[in-house]
């Protein structure tokens, strides 16, 4: 049976329901730790499920970040610092990944509270996950105000990544399934994945 | 080992490696589709992967628009009636769902091309997947330009949401386990989930 929610019954949930029901609706969102540092080399690490692919020349990606009306370390950090990391998380390290969640004051690095180690690559100002098998450096590209709930979009452009060499393939593509990479419903549900398949390009002949 | 790729090693990454190489580190990306209908009633279907969500108050949700350079169905159709929908996909469907891509000529329907049904609810203008157990109803909210790449961010606002009541628990987080829900790695690599484990909400002191 299929169970319909109006306009009316939406507006109507109560906020803890209607917050990880609507968090549900896009599907298995990937699962990322975002790595940057103060001015001072004070270190931040966040979970996000807001990752995304924005374009592949230039190379760039992008994530949603909350009303900036709290404070936000990751968005103070890269504002002074216009560097931040991507890191992939996997299913030996999501509970710690998870835990980076937790309103630790801007003295605390989440590295040292979740367990989790930093590390630099030559060129990167911002910290790596080590434990991560995808590690992606960004400089800030763009960042767009979005006015319907005063988020923001940010896009950064890719300038360095650091991969686990057994997830490559011939094509390009990562082999994820390999890199045992998490995925999340809602806000706290966490699933694992298994390769089922890689499709042909499609063509209206077929 | 780990491989480093520079800036510079990026830069000089064939094409097509490099599409599938930089849409991969985002990580697990959700499979959706999106439903649409010109004025004229034709329908249009399309398989995205990069449906997020924008905020649960209002509901919001979002998907990345790619330069309208060429003929995009769903922007003009969506820029038309200012209405669309969001459908999951499934380990049942995936096959049909990526076929969507293949560029068929306007006058042809993914929907009939694919063999999905198309389906209409009361208050609706834009056709749902009736095979999908998450169907989401929104009209146009907003559209943000990305000077960066020339693509868009299209948000909508969700009027109506029509779910599998077997998914539904009690916190408000679907079950996307249940579903069958596909992630995809790449343009084209389909992954299955499997549950592991709900987390409970982060403090600093456990």
């Amino acid at each position: 049976m299929t169970k319909i929610f109006s306009h009316q019954d939406i507006e109507a949930l109560d906020n803890h329901y209607r917050k990880n029901f609507i968090n549900s609706l896009p599907g298995l969102k990937p699962v990322n730790l975002i790595g940057t540092t103060d001015k001072y080399k004070q270190t931040n690490l966040a979970i996000f499920a807001s990752v995304n692919h924005i374009g592949a020349n230039p190379p760039l990606m992008g994530f949603i970040m909350r009303p900036v009306s709290v404070k936000r370390h990751t968005w103070q950090n890269i504002k002074q610092t216009e560097s931040f990391t991507i890191n992939s998380v996997t299913q030996r390290m999501y509970k710690q990944a998870h835990q980076t969640a937790a309103r630790y004051p801007r003295e605390v690095s989440e590295f040292e509270a979740t367990g989790l180690d930093s590390w630099y690559s030559e060129s990167g100002r911002a910290p790596y996950v080590a434990e991560s098998p995808v590690k992606v450096g960004l400089e800030l590209e763009e960042t767009l105000d979005i006015k319907a709930n005063d988020t923001k979009l940010i896009i950064g452009r890719v300038i360095e990544v650091l991969v686990d060499e057994k997830l490559l393939t011939q094509d390009g593509t990562l082999n994820l399934s390999k890199a045992d990479a998490v995925t999340v419903a809602g806000l706290d549900s966490y699933h694992s994945n298994r390769f089922l398949e890689k499709m042909p390009y499609a063509k209206p002949d077929r």
